[in-house]
């Protein structure tokens, strides 16, 4: 028992330094579900990040509607929180949105104030802005939450040049979309896994902009300029909205080999050129993306030729989110004045993915039989991988087909010239990697 | 093409700017196949780090028999590579083995001179006197490459408070006998799949260390220290030898849902007790770490009642170890007084896992009846989860059955009795999570 006895000691020990160590003062930018999150995380563990932390006061719209809410002081001016005379040690913005998020941390970095974030809309819109900015000052900026929040791999890459020297990104990085799909696969339809999403706060009241993709398209735009160096705005991203999936495909693609997921892509060449989409993909059983469902998300980051690497966890939710700013925020303490991200080299080039096969999904009153689609698609070069059955259980019949990879452009001549001779309609997807037995 | 001039204008100021900076000095302890692919790497692109790198020595046993070796100076005498008058920026330790690495590096650390290792055998045995000396001296040390050489992972946690309060670690740590497995699973024999991985580079010409489960028990050695907190020795886990499984476990296993893998586990409570053991375990296909296959390694941090973590990608090989150095070495270069290693608060107090189910496998001339194995296991408290098929090829019947989680105090008690009562032998090995359909 004597093991317990010292290992109680010695916690008692650390936590009697810690309360002697003068508390960092931070100063809170909102305080929605993750704001309140951080400040009931400090409050519960005030020693958690080793140094005792002091949460100054939180910045809210209505500091009224907030009244006998004690989880920390509450104002509504900015310029009360960040003052010259008792300016905080650092700020964790989690307002969310673009502005007054922008001005906000602009100024708190101008002057010398580290910033925590987790607001990838703001990175994705003024990224460069934000980080030139944070270097100039010699400040620490950091958000590891704003991208798969609860798995810790954008600071690592940060500062080890060698592993960042990748060409490939593939992740699922929104949590509500992958939940959804997960559902569809268990056969739960479209709109009751999106009310499941929404009644366990998975999913936003608006979720447009998760099921659209540009969630995910602002975190591949914050990828692209951290791992290419390439300034892409997400609007620029080609996007695809989750609800083009029926339940038909996710039960053909495990016909197929595999599942659909939503997915997010980069791939890029030394000379700025970026193939990159955000949508709906099909994903092969032998990638270990398939097999990441609910709410876990991950990336993989990869170099041609080499093996990949993949990081995976909890991707969201307001717990996830507040532990990874307070590490951040404990990175911070210890090295206020290293600076880890990088702003972007130059723009992006936007080009048409080359090295992918696609998910092909026919419907017509007379589909065009399997010889017709396969000739008509070899004439374009493009070659089929394997055959979905024929569904016939639908007004219209269906096919879906895997092709191997091939150019953007000759799938869309080859999809025009089909459509146009048998009158029948086309979904396109892009289809990962290759399918293992 | 005005961005492909952009960006190559940049990267010649880059490569301008990074070339008026004093080279950083770099002295190598050893010049096996990691030294020297460290060694290539710098003179292939010595602005590959940021800042230039000048490798000023190699220590060698012979530099005879180095004559004409071109890749960096050898020298058989280490003080002349860390005498006072022209002490290196850092030092890089690829000696392997515990003497002379423990007294070099522990000879720089106290003199202020940074070091990184990839040598986990040093770490397992001397960690904590070597990470003390570093805090003594505020010196940087550094060993990313000493466990999942190719996935970042050591540093980040290190800095990272709350995601690294986990209580479980569950690793396929060891290149070799998880691609000698990867071949047995394709019906490939031991003592073949053992050839090709010395034919391939990827097992050492004694590759006891790496099939007795050693090797990996010295990483997730290194990882309780880092997680738990605990000192424990590597020979005082639990370690079973990959030879104990059969090509017929390979088969059976697939059909009870899963698959057998090289695995490293441990679970600690906060009273200093942990439950580990490093060896062949059955892994479900609803665990990613099944997925892994070939040269593939990965890592499992999970917090009970958390979604868990994982990272994988190349565990080992002279390139990915020595990118990985030399990662370790910009982190330094940048910040050289970052102390991120813990040393161990307390010994550890080794457990027997409850948490686990079992992987049984019964042999006899006279095998039970299927009834009376389970009648026995549950008279112990023991149920079984899944039946595997009865062998009945090999000349002694086979049989085996997955558990659900039993105390491992139960189960032996139970093996005993059945093998008493029936004179059959038995073999048990863990088996992770559940299994899902």
């Amino acid at each position: 028992m004597s093991v317990v006895a010292d290992h109680a000691a010695a916690a008692s020990h650390a936590r009697r330094a810690a309360s002697t160590v003068v508390p960092a003062r931070v100063a809170l930018l909102g305080l929605g579900r993750v704001g309140r999150a951080v400040a009931d995380i400090v409050r519960h563990s005030p020693h958690c990040l080793g140094r005792p932390v002091r949460i100054t006061g939180a910045l809210v719209r209505n500091t009224d509607a907030r009244a006998g809410d004690a989880v920390c002081p509450v104002v509504d001016d900015a310029s009360v929180l960040l003052r010259d005379h008792e300016a905080p040690d650092a700020v964790i913005e989690v307002l969310g949105g673009l502005e007054p998020a922008r001005s906000l941390v602009l100024s708190a970095l101008a002057r010398g104030i580290p910033v925590v974030t987790a607001n990838k809309s703001l990175l994705a819109e003024h990224g460069d802005e934000l980080i030139e900015t944070a270097r100039r000052s010699r400040t620490a900026f950091r958000c590891e939450a704003s991208v798969l929040a609860g798995v810790p791999f954008l600071g690592t890459f940060a500062t080890r040049p060698l592993a960042a020297s990748i060409d490939t990104v593939t992740g699922i990085l929104n949590g509500t979309s992958n939940f959804i799909l997960s559902r569809m696969s268990d056969g739960v339809a479209f709109t009751s896994a999106l009310k499941e999403a929404q009644q366990l706060g998975l999913a936003e009241p608006d979720p447009s902009k998760d099921l659209d993709g540009i969630d995910a398209a602002e975190k591949l735009a914050v990828l692209i300029r951290q791992f290419a160096g390439l300034a892409i705005r997400a609007c620029d991203i080609p996007s695809t909205p989750l609800h083009q999936i029926t339940l038909r495909d996710l039960e053909h693609s495990r016909e197929l080999g595999g599942t659909v997921k939503a997915v997010a892509f980069a791939q890029w060449t030394g000379d700025g050129r970026v193939c990159c989409f955000s949508g709906p993909a099909f994903v092969p059983n032998s990638d270990p993306l398939a097999h990441l469902t609910g709410v876990l998300n991950g990336v993989r980051l990869q170099r041609t030729g080499q093996e990949p690497l993949c990081f995976t966890g909890p991707g969201a939710g307001p717990e996830v989110t507040a532990r990874a700013i307070l590490d951040d925020l404990a990175e911070i303490l210890q090295a206020p004045d290293i600076i880890t991200l990088k702003s972007a080299v130059s723009p992006a080039f936007i080009g048409q993915p080359s090295t992918l096969g696609w998910y092909l999904r026919f419907a017509s009153n007379h589909l065009p039989g399997a010889v017709d689609i396969a000739d008509l698609l070899a004439a374009h070069g493009i070659w089929i991988q394997r055959w979905g059955p024929r569904d016939t259980r639908c007004e219209t019949g269906e096919q879906r087909v895997l092709t191997f990879p091939c150019r953007a452009e000759d799938l869309d001549a080859a999809l025009e010239a089909l459509c146009a001779a048998s009158s029948c309609t086309a979904n396109a997807f892009p289809a990962l990697g290759s399918i293992n037995e």
